[in-house]
C-alpha cells in the first residue's frame, strides 16, 4: 500500500496523458479536483490488487462523454456519490475499493478523487492500461466480466442504470444517454470481486503512470539522458521526430476523428501521418504502418516534453512521436479483435513497433 | 370490479383506436397477445381506482417506440417481467396492480396482457384518456407524480432504469434508449400509490374505450342511428366528412409528421387540413382551427366505420372526422401548457370544438 498526495498529482497527470495516447481528455480539471479532495480529505490510499479480499466489491469508475466538455462543465461531485449509491443499492453491497476503468487522461486521476472524497482505497490497476474510446474495450471484457450493472449520473442529478446482454450493447446505451446528459457523466461499471480485479486488471498501472510522469518531468527539467531513461523504463521507441504540417479534424459518428501529418525534422522527404479516432491509433510512414493500436502512440513536445492530447496538438508544433507497448494481454487474438486496428475499421493487422527499425 | 374476456377484445381495440386520435399504434399485435394471454391465464380482473388500497403500489405500463415497428417485431413477453422485477427491486415493493399509461392505440390493450400473464388486476384508468407522444404528457405529471424511477426493457433482455430530475428529462432519456432498443421497448413508469392513481388518473377510461368500441361496432353493423348514439355517448361531433385528397408524410426530429387534406363530400370548395405529429393534433377548415389538441381528432371510414390510425389512412379514403372532448383536467392552464397546441410548437391557443358550429 502507498498513498497519493498532492505532490504526486503533477507526475501522475503527465504519465496519464502519455497513457492517453492522445485521448482520454486533458487532466487539468481532474488535477484541480484531486488537489482539492486530498487537501480536504487527506492522501489517497492505493492498494495492490493482490491485497484485496477476493470477495471484496470493487467498482471501476470513469467519466464518459466528450473530454472537451469536462473542461467547461466542471463535475460538481454529486455524480459519483449518486452512481456509487445506485450501484450499491442495485447489488446489495457497498464497494470496498474503487479502481480506474482507464488509466489514460483525466480518467487516471478521477477515481482518486472519488476515493479521497468517499474515504475508500483506490486499487493500483485499471481496465486498459491506456485510454480507449469504447466502454467494452477493457481487459475486464477479455476476462469475461460483464460491464453491467452500470450506474451513470450527470451534473444535474439524473441517474440511469443499465443491465445489458453484452458489453458492446452497454457501450451503445451509455453513449446515447451521455448525449442527453450534455456529453459529460460519471459511471460506475464492471462491478467485480477483488479476485477478478487481481486476475484481469492491469495491475500496477497507477504506479506505472506515476513513474512515466516522473521521467517525463525529468526530460522537461533537462536532466541529462532523461529521454533515454524514459524510453528504457517504458520499453518505448521514438519512431519519428517532426513538425506538425497538417491537422485535419473531423467529428463524425460521434468520433473525434483527425489525421495529423508530420514532416521529419532532419529529412523533409520523410512524412508521418497519424490516424486519430479520439486516440492516436495508427502511425504510418509513407504507406508502412509503424505503430498500430493497441500499442500506444503518444507525442511529446520537443522543447517542453509536454505530452500532447489530440485537442492540444497544433500546427507547427515540433514533437517526438513515441511508441509504447500495450499491456501484453491485448496482444492475444481476442485482445486484438477487441482493440486492434480492425476494431476501429482499418483493414490492417496489428504490427509490433520496432520490427522494421 | 369486472373482467375483460376474449369477447371484449375487439370492442376495446376499436375504442382504443378512437382514443389514439390517429396515434398510439395499431392494436393488432396487442389484440393477438391479449387473446393468447386470456386463453392461457383467464379473463383479466379490472378494478376501480377507488377500490384500491390507498397505499397499494400501482405500476403504469406502456410500450414505447415506433408503433410501426411493433407490428414487425413482436414483443416476446420477457420484457414486462424484466421491467416489473427491476422496478420492484428498485422500490422494494411489488405491484398490487398495473394500469395503462395511455388508453389510446395498442397501449390500451398491452397492460391487460401484462395483468393476465402476471395474475395482477388492471386498474380502470390511465394517464391520458387518449394517446400522446411524449412520456411526460400525463395527468400524473399534472398531479405532481414523478415519472421515475422508470424501468425499460427490450426484446433482447437489455434493461435500463432512470431516476430523473423531472418528467421532461425522463422523456429524453427514454427516447434515446429506445433507439438503441430497436425502436420498441416496454416501460414501467410513474410508480404510484393507489391514492395517487385514484386522484390523478383518468378513472374509468378502460370502460370508456370499451363503450366507444361497442358503439363503433354498432355503426359498422348497420344498427340504425348508431352514429348518433356514438356521438351522444361521447359528447362528440362530426366536424367534417370528406375524401382524403392529399397526405404528406415526413419523419423529422423523431416525429411522424404528416398533413392530411380532405375535400368535403358534398361541397368540394370546403377543405380540411389535419396537422399530425404522431397523433392528429389540429384540424383546420381554411385557416380556422376547428379542433385543437388536447381534444381528440379521430377519423372513421364512412363505409366500414373502421377507426383510422395515421399509418392506415390512405389517399382517396372517405372518412368522418370526429371531435371528442379531452378529459377535463387537460383544459386547466397547466394541462394546456403540457399538451395544448403550443406544447407541440403551434402558435395557437386551444379552441373548444363546436363553438363555431
Amino acid at each position: 500500500m502507498y498513498t497519493i498526495g498532492v505532490d504526486d498529482i503533477e507526475d501522475l497527470a503527465l504519465g496519464a496523458v502519455v497513457l492517453g495516447a492522445g485521448g482520454g481528455g486533458d487532466p487539468h480539471v481532474a488535477m484541480l479536483m484531486l488537489r482539492q479532495a486530498i487537501e480536504k480529505c487527506g492522501p489517497v490510499s492505493v492498494v495492490h490488487p493482490d491485497s484485496l479480499d477476493p470477495d471484496a466489491a470493487v467498482f471501476p469508475i470513469a467519466m464518459v462523454g466528450a473530454p472537451t466538455v469536462v473542461v467547461e462543465k466542471f463535475p460538481n461531485g454529486c455524480e459519483f456519490e449518486i452512481v456509487l449509491r445506485s450501484l450499491s443499492q442495485r447489488l446489495g453491497v457497498s464497494p470496498s475499493a474503487v479502481v480506474a476503468l482507464e488509466s489514460g487522461g483525466l480518467n487516471a486521476l478521477f477515481p482518486l478523487v472519488v476515493a479521497a472524497e468517499l474515504g475508500l482505497p483506490c486499487v493500483d490497476s485499471d481496465g486498459m492500461r491506456r485510454a480507449f474510446p469504447r466502454l467494452e474495450q477493457t481487459l475486464f471484457t477479455l476476462g469475461g466480466v460483464s460491464s453491467t450493472p452500470i450506474a451513470m449520473a450527470d451534473v444535474y442529478g439524473n441517474c440511469v442504470s443499465f443491465d445489458c446482454i453484452d458489453n458492446a450493447m452497454s457501450e451503445r446505451f451509455v453513449r446515447s444517454s451521455v448525449t442527453e446528459m450534455g456529453m459529460n457523466a460519471v459511471i460506475a461499471s464492471y462491478p467485480m470481486s477483488g479476485r477478478q480485479c487481481a486476475d484481469y486488471g492491469a495491475t500496477g498501472s497507477l504506479k506505472y503512470a506515476l513513474e512515466l510522469g516522473r521521467r517525463i518531468r525529468a526530460i522537461r527539467d533537462g536532466v541529462p539522458k532523461a529521454l533515454k531513461t524514459f524510453l528504457d523504463f517504458a520499453d518505448a521507441h521514438v519512431v519519428f521526430t517532426g513538425t506538425v504540417t497538417d491537422l485535419i479534424r473531423n467529428t463524425t459518428d460521434g468520433w473525434a476523428r483527425a489525421v495529423a501529418t508530420l514532416e521529419h525534422l532532419e529529412d523533409p522527404t520523410r512524412l508521418m501521418t497519424i490516424q486519430i479516432q479520439n486516440e492516436n491509433l495508427i502511425a504510418f510512414e509513407g504507406d508502412r504502418a509503424v505503430v498500430t493500436v493497441p500499442d500506444l502512440i503518444s507525442m511529446i513536445d520537443i522543447e517542453t516534453a509536454t505530452p500532447m492530447t489530440t485537442e492540444s496538438l497544433r500546427y507547427g508544433q515540433r514533437v517526438h512521436v513515441l511508441a509504447l507497448p500495450a499491456a501484453e494481454r491485448w496482444l492475444l487474438p481476442d485482445g486484438l479483435e477487441l482493440a486492434g486496428p480492425r476494431a476501429f475499421g482499418y483493414n490492417l493487422d496489428y504490427v509490433p513497433f520496432g520490427v522494421h527499425a
